[in-house]
C-alpha cells in the first residue's frame, strides 16, 4: 500500500513500511472474548483508527454484544473506550475510565469492572493475574499503541502518555501500532523502564524528579508487529473546569498550610516534589501556587494540566514528571511552541515508575487527591457513590497518598442537590465506600477550612474535621452524631472509634429519600 | 556505683560505666506530659528495669493519673506497658499494642491511642508530625532502649528487636540504655539502617533477602547518654496457641494454591519471600510448609516465631529476616544452642526497612495475614470489632498487603459466641471497619476453602467468597443479601458494587442484641 510521506518521515525503521495496512484489512484478526491492551492514560496517546474502524465494523454487522473484549488501558483511554461501551463491545475492563456511557455501561452491570492501585495493575498483568483464566497461556493477544515516531531500531516513541505500554507490549502475543502523524512527534520527552519482575527486580536509581534512565522509547521485537496504520486524529481534551470561589478558598488554606511547615522546618523552602489530581481544585491549587512566592518548586505525579504551564512561565516550577501529559488543545500548542524549552523540563515515565512507591516515598512526596466523601474519622471515598455507584476508579490516588510525606485530600465541603444547595456533605458518619483509610490520611481541606490530623487519635480527629471542615449546616448534625456514638460507645466500652452502625448511613439513606443529608434526629 | 562483671563485659566503650545508676535516681527525670521512646517490637526487647521503677514510685505515690506519658514503641512492648496503662501513665500511645490491660485503657477513653503502618510511623515521628503541638522543638524527651551489648564506639547492640530504636535514638533528647546481662548478647544479628529524610533518601540497596548494609549496631553520640541501667529480666513470651484442624486446613488449602501457582509459572519453584503473621494460623501455614514439598524458601517478613524454627531445622528455609525474632523461652533456648548456625541464616532490621513497601514490592513478597472480619466485596478489617472496639492495631498487615506480589488473608470461616458456635461469620455483608481495601487482596482463605480473586469484578469477587469462603451457615444468608442488593442496584444503575446500605450491617446489629450474626430476613 502506498505510504503518506508524513508517514515515511516518522517511520526509521524500514521493515515496518511493508507492514503498513489500512485499518479495514485488520478487522479480521479481531475475535470474541479477546484480551486487548491499548496505550492511552488520561484520555490521550490512546489508538484512535483501529477501535473506530472496529466500531464501525460492529454497527455495520450489528455485532453489538457479539464482539465483546477484555479491555486494559493504563488509566482512561479517548472517546472511543465510550464508544466500544455504547456498543456493547467490552466484557471486562480494568483499571480505571472516564466518561458517561462507560460508567454507564459499568452500573448497569454490562461490563465487569475492577479498579486497581494505576502503579500495580501493568505488573500484575504481567504476572499472568488476569488471564489465568486463559488455557492457551497467553496474556494479552494483541496491543494497540499510538507511536509518534519508529527510531532505526524499531523501538516504539509514544506520544503524550507513556502508561502502561511498555508492561502491554512486554507480555502481547501481537503488536499494531498506530503512528500518530497529525501530532507532533514527542521524541526526547519519555524516559522508559521496561519490566523486570521478581526475583531479578532492581533498586529504581532516581533520587530526584529530573533523574533519568536514558531510554526514551519503548524496545519491540518487531517479529510481533503484525501492522503498521496511520492515524491522523489528534487528541481531544474539553476545556477545564475553571478554578471558583471555593476551591479557591481551598488553595488559600493550602498555601498558608505549606507556608507555616516551611517555617517549622517540617518541609525544605521549595517544598518537597507535588502530586496534584485533575479538577477544578487541583486546577486552583496550582493556580495558588504560582500566586504564591515560592519558587524552585517540582512535581513528581501521574498527569500535567495546563495549570503546570502557568507554573513553568511564571518560573516557580524546576522541572516536572509525569507519565501523562493532558493539554486542552490551546495548552498543546503552548507547549509544542516552546518545545524547546518544555523538553529540557519534562519527563514521561510508566505509570509503574510515576505512581511507585519507592519512589512517591523516598522523595517525599506531597500528594493532593479529591475525594467523593470522607468521614469524620478521615476514611475517604474516592470511587462509589452511596456505596455502589461507580465514578471512574481508584486511579493514582491511593499510590500516592499511602506513601507520601503528606498525604492531603481537598473538595468543597458541601454541593447541591436539586432541592437543596447544600444536600450533599462532604464530611460523613462514616464513609459508604472505602479506599483510603484513616492510616492514610494527614490533612483534609475544604473550602471551610483545614484539618491537621497528623498524630491525632480517632476522637480527636473527628472534632477537628467536624470543626474545620464541615459545611456550618452540618457540623451540628455531626456534632450530634458524634456526641451521641461517644456516649453509646462509653458504656459499651468501644471508645476507640464510636459509632452507631444502626445510623452510620443515615445521611445517604436521608439522601436518596429526600433528597438532603440533613437528618432530623439520630434517633 | 559498683558496675557488675556480667555488665563489664557487655559494655566495652568505658565513658558509659561512669554513667551506670540505679534506677532510683533516674526517677525525677520524668515529667508528666513527656515524649518517650521504648525500643521494643512484639513484646521482646522493651525496657522493663525504668519502666518498673516508674510503676513502683506511682504505685508508692499515688500518682496514678498525675505522671502520664506520650509513648511511642515500634509495635507492642513487653508487660510493662500494660502496667503504665492500668496505673494511667499513658496520655497518648502509637502505633500499636499488645495486651488486656492496655486495649481496656483504649477503649475505656483513657488513652488517646492511634494506629498506624509500621514502616511509616518511625519516619513520620522523625518529620515531627507527632510533636508539633511542642513549643520547644523536641520530639522525644527520652528514649529507653534495651541493649544487650555495647560497641568501641558507644553504638548499641539491640536484642530480639530492631523496631524504630534507630529513628528514635536519631531524634532523642536524652537516651537512657538498659544492657539486658541475662540474655545472651545478639550481636551479629542485626543490619541497622539509621533514617535519611527527603530529599537526601537514597535507593535501599536490598535485591535479596539476605542482602545487608554491614552495619550491625545503632550508632549514638554519647553525650546524650544521660544513664545506663543493667537490667536483668529476660523477655518472657507466652506459649503459642497450637494449629487445630480449622487453621490446618487453611493450612492445606494455601499450600495445594501455591503448588498450582508453580505448575502455572506465576511463582518459582522456591516461592518468593514469605510474610507471615502471628497466631496460630501463621504457625499452622508454616507447619504446612514445614511438611511440604518446597525448598529454598526465603522468609522477609516483621516478626518471627518458633515455628520457624521447624522450617530452618527441617531444611526447607534458606534465610529469614524480620524486624524482630519473638521466641518462647524454650524457643530461645534452642536458638542460643544453636547460634552458630542461626546467626548465618537470620538478620534482624529496623522496621523501616522490614516493612518498607520498596522492597516487598521488589522482592514480590507472599503476605498473609489474618483479619477480623472480611466482606463480600474484599474489604478487610484488622482493627476495630464492630467498627469501633481497638484489639491491637493495624500492625504491618498494610504494609504487606499493599506492596506484596501476592496478598493473602486467612481466617476461620466462623467463630463460636456464648450461645451459639457459629455465631460470628468472618465473612460479612459489608466491613464495619476498612483497614485493607478491595484493591489489596488476592486471595482469601477460610477452612472451608480458598477464593482466588485476581482480576474479577466486585460482584464476580462476591459470588466467589460466599462460595468458597463463607461458613455453610452463612451462605444462604450472604446470597440473600447479594441478589437482594443486585436488585436494588439494577433499578437504581448501581451495580457495580450492589449493596443496601440500611441493611449493610444488621450481621452486627444481630450479634450486639441476640448473640448470633444470623439474621432472620432482609427486610
Amino acid at each position: 500500500m502506498t505510504v503518506s510521506r508524513l508517514l515515511k518521515d516518522r517511520v526509521r525503521y524500514a521493515p515496518y513500511l511493508k507492514k503498513v495496512k489500512p485499518v479495514e484489512e485488520l478487522i479480521p484478526l479481531f475475535k470474541d472474548g479477546q484480551y486487548i491492551g491499548w496505550s492511552g492514560f488520561t484520555g490521550v496517546g490512546a489508538p484512535k483508527a483501529v477501535p473506530e474502524a472496529l466500531i464501525k465494523h460492529v454497527e455495520e454487522n450489528k455485532l453489538q454484544g457479539k464482539l465483546r473484549f477484555n479491555l486494559f488501558v493504563g488509566a482512561s483511554a479517548g472517546p472511543e473506550e465510550c464508544k466500544w461501551a455504547e456498543h456493547d463491545m467490552i466484557l471486562r475492563r480494568a483499571p480505571h475510565q472516564v466518561g458517561k456511557p462507560i460508567a454507564k455501561a459499568i452500573n448497569d452491570g454490562r461490563i465487569q469492572f475492577f479498579d486497581k492501585h494505576l502503579s500495580m495493575f501493568p505488573q500484575d498483568l504481567t504476572y499472568g493475574f488476569y488471564s489465568k483464566e486463559r488455557t492457551d497461556g497467553k496474556v494479552l493477544d494483541y496491543t494497540i499503541i499510538e507511536a509518534t515516531a519508529i527510531k532505526e531500531d524499531g523501538s516504539i516513541v509514544p506520544g503524550p502518555s507513556v502508561g502502561a505500554s511498555p508492561e502491554f507490549i512486554s507480555v502481547s502475543d501481537k503488536v499494531i501500532i498506530e503512528v500518530n502523524t497529525a501530532t507532533p512527534s514527542f521524541e526526547g520527552l519519555h524516559d522508559i523502564d521496561m519490566p523486570v519482575n521478581p526475583p531479578y527486580r532492581q533498586p529504581y536509581p532516581y533520587t530526584t524528579v529530573d533523574h533519568k534512565s536514558g531510554i526514551d522509547s519503548i524496545p519491540v521485537d518487531p517479529e510481533r508487529v503484525v501492522a503498521l496504520v496511520e492515524s491522523t486524529q489528534r487528541d481531544l481534551v474539553g476545556p477545564n473546569t475553571p478554578s471558583d470561589a471555593s476551591s479557591q478558598a481551598i488553595a488559600r488554606h493550602l498555601v498558608e498550610f505549606f507556608e507555616n511547615e516551611v517555617r517549622h522546618g517540617r518541609l525544605p523552602e521549595n517544598l518537597h516534589p507535588l502530586q496534584s489530581g485533575i479538577g477544578n481544585i487541583a486546577n486552583a491549587v496550582i493556580e495558588g501556587l504560582t500566586d504564591s512566592s515560592f519558587k524552585h518548586l517540582n512535581v513528581w505525579t501521574e498527569v500535567l494540566q495546563d495549570s503546570f504551564l502557568d507554573l513553568f512561565e511564571n518560573g516557580a516550577l524546576d522541572y516536572a514528571t509525569a507519565t501523562s501529559i493532558r493539554l486542552t488543545e490551546d495548552g498543546f500548542n503552548r507547549f509544542f511552541k516552546n518545545w524547546d524549552e518544555y523538553s529540557k523540563k519534562l519527563c514521561l515515565r510508566s505509570q509503574v515508575v510515576s505512581n511507585n512507591p519507592e519512589m512517591i516515598r523516598r522523595l517525599g512526596v506531597i500528594a493532593m487527591n479529591t475525594p467523593v466523601e470522607v468521614d469524620i474519622y478521615a476514611h475517604a471515598n474516592s470511587t462509589n457513590v452511596s456505596g455502589s455507584r461507580m465514578l471512574n476508579g481508584l486511579g493514582g490516588s491511593a499510590d500516592f497518598l499511602r506513601n507520601a510525606k503528606l498525604s492531603i485530600m481537598h473538595a468543597p465541603a458541601a454541593r447541591a442537590t436539586k432541592t437543596d444547595p447544600t444536600g450533599i456533605s462532604t464530611i460523613v458518619p462514616m464513609a459508604s465506600h472505602v479506599d483510603q483509610t484513616e492510616h492514610d490520611l494527614d490533612v483534609l481541606v475544604t473550602d471551610v477550612g483545614l484539618a491537621d490530623l497528623r498524630g491525632l487519635s480517632p476522637r480527636e480527629r473527628a472534632r477537628q474535621i467536624i470543626k474545620h471542615c464541615a459545611h456550618p449546616d452540618y457540623q451540628p448534625i455531626l456534632t450530634d452524631y458524634l456526641d451521641k456514638s461517644e456516649h453509646y460507645a462509653k458504656l459499651h466500652k468501644c471508645m476507640h472509634e464510636p459509632h452507631m452502625l444502626k445510623n452510620a448511613f443515615k445521611f445517604h439513606l436521608n439522601l436518596s429519600e429526600k433528597g438532603t443529608m440533613k437528618v432530623d434526629n439520630w434517633d
